[in-house]
């Protein structure tokens, strides 16, 4: 990929919306996550997360976070002039991911600026909501990205 | 573990510190995590590691986050008798975690108050914190947690 096809600060404006997903939620990848980073019981076996609030096999928060990195990589951020990013202002959990949902969503740029600090990057502020199968959102987080800028500005 | 073992609401107060880590952060790890989740160069390679501003081989943001709730469940939380967390208050990723780094900190209440809406729960507000071997913070994170009560409350 040339920096010519790069997507730079000036490509991302509040209009811009990305897509995220499908992904298929496999039991095996809750599990798996569950063992490595979460081992609450609810996170690890069927009849324990459906004993629990989740109702469910459930992915941990932190699992559905990592996903939504993935899709937000596969959509945009692989082939953006990235420069990472300093935190993450909120994320909300706000239904359960079960074994088998389906997640899909969107990058929603609500905000950027120039930065005053670090010539040549400015900061995108976007939105992200993930929504399972029957349309209920599931997740929804903000945070800021660091992107260079494609005609840097003078000083 | 009996019920009676268990971490409770009243057991969480402002002085309540649980310590965190150490965790070594493997290599290995921070490339398999990546692999799956955050494929951005500077977390899957060294070289592409030193190029970026990070420095090295660095684990993905979203790893930290994840390394840590892993330092959460092994320090209280799977002896707790907790009901889930509604979302991140927010995530302050302040500087790199890379490949050989040792992380360590901990977890300490901030406030606390029962549900008014949920009958035996009550809400503890946690701020968590993670430093590498030079006693550098890292990570800075603060979320709400349900825990049910030891001795609910009459109505």
């Amino acid at each position: 990929m040339s920096q010519h096809e790069l997507i730079h600060f000036e490509d991302m404006n509040p209009e811009t919306v990305y897509p995220l997903g499908p992904k298929h939620v496999v039991a095996d990848e809750v599990i798996a996550f569950a063992s490595e980073y979460d081992p609450q019981p609810m996170h690890l076996d069927e009849e324990a997360g459906k004993a629990s609030i989740l109702g469910g096999l459930a992915a941990s928060g932190w699992h559905s976070c990592a996903m939504l990195m993935r899709m937000m990589c596969d959509s945009y951020m692989l082939r953006a002039a990235a420069e990472g990013a300093p935190g993450l202002d909120y994320v909300k959990w706000i239904r359960p991911v079960l074994a088998d949902d389906v997640l899909s969503g969107e990058t929603r740029v609500v905000d950027r600026r120039v930065s005053k600090s670090r010539p040549g990057i400015g900061i995108v502020h976007l939105r992200h909501e993930l929504r399972n199968q029957r349309g209920e959102t599931v997740l929804v987080s903000e945070n800021p990205v660091m992107l260079r800028l494609r005609m840097p500005q003078e000083g």
